[in-house]
């Protein structure tokens, strides 16, 4: 079952609530959040959180709140974490290596994070070959093989700029759908693909907007 | 001049209108722009476009289009590129490291971004002292009397999630006010702070909203 009329907007909230719930799962002693707690702990407001929710079902009693296990269950089917997810990594220069290391090996004690690492993939002989984290790296040419071995869903690209949309080429012609964009560039994709860009020039120059200006 | 009320949301498109028009302004025979064009290179809806310039005033002419270079200097000035803005960066571990040289060393060449790497921060005292590329590592204690100095207004912080809270903080008390945070972990900051993230456990479960389900 999918909700295709939902906005990016709701979606890119719910992984906020599903961490909130996670840790609230390690804590044996509570078994219900009211929204307005829900929303303090996840940075929304409750009537946001409420319209969020709504979308998928009626998840909470009114006066009650949502029940925490019943609820994060539910998000995580929404989210599609219930099954194990192979994701892919591309370019594993110094940024991709600092991804597998500083981001991705936290989640093994992360009930609700089921993307597993599957694939590491670099255009440069003399790394393809060599491992990261027990990982071998397969060279550009590899992808359609090592995506339907692997079964391979999402990627993440952090390569350089202007290999970018090569490389996710190679992806989207092997089927994946899902993209995670580090690099520095717009990606053209076909409208069944869906990006989601981690781009450091274009966070800190919309905070740049927030800088104080001078008095003067 | 501020525009308080305008949603994030707005400001978030901004420096993606700004990247299309950098790219326009090398090349010296395109001096107008539609919004339908400046929408298809930002990947942005036409009225959207539209709708968000109009927040900051009359930059284009109906049926005309927007000139490039003069819509490019206003959306500089309400970013806040015109001035240089000094960044730092606290946890020069593999991530620090990668973003400093993966991401920040690119903008040289890039005239709308006009932020400098300015300071690295590290609370390992073998790290301090040590440079990466041609900058000292300072220490944590260093934060307030380097923030005055070198006049930091933004800081990135690539530190692992349980200090990240603590590292904020002393950015915080020195008188910073945008926050970049690479670290997994939701910072609680005074209303005055304005905090941007970049995770990639909630980017990942997003994507993962789309990633098609098995038919059976």
């Amino acid at each position: 079952m999918r909700w295709n009329k939902i906005s990016d907007a709701v979606i890119r909230r719910l992984p906020l609530y599903l961490r909130v719930l996670d840790d609230l799962a390690n804590e044996t002693d509570v078994s219900l959040i009211s929204s307005q707690e829900l929303g303090v702990k996840a940075g929304v407001g409750p009537a946001l959180v409420r319209k969020d929710l709504a979308w998928f079902g009626e998840f909470g009693k009114q006066g009650v709140g949502y029940e925490v296990g019943f609820l994060r269950n539910e998000l995580r089917k929404i989210l599609n974490l219930e099954q194990e997810m192979a994701v892919g990594l591309a370019g594993v220069g110094s940024l991709g290596e600092a991804l597998v290391r500083y981001h991705l090996k936290r989640y093994d004690d992360n009930d609700s994070f089921n993307l597993r690492l599957a694939a590491l993939f670099d255009s440069d002989p003399t790394k393809v070959g060599s491992t990261v984290e027990g990982i071998t790296i397969a060279s550009l040419e590899e992808i359609p093989q090592k995506v339907a071995e692997e079964q391979i869903q999402i990627v993440i690209l952090a390569v350089p700029a202007e290999g970018a949309q090569d490389v996710a080429n190679r992806f989207i012609r092997a089927g994946v759908k899902c993209i995670l964009n580090y690099a520095p560039v717009k990606l053209h994709v076909p409208d069944t693909v869906q990006v989601a860009s981690v781009d450091l020039s274009l966070e800190l120059q919309r905070l740049a907007y927030y800088v104080p200006k001078p008095a003067n």
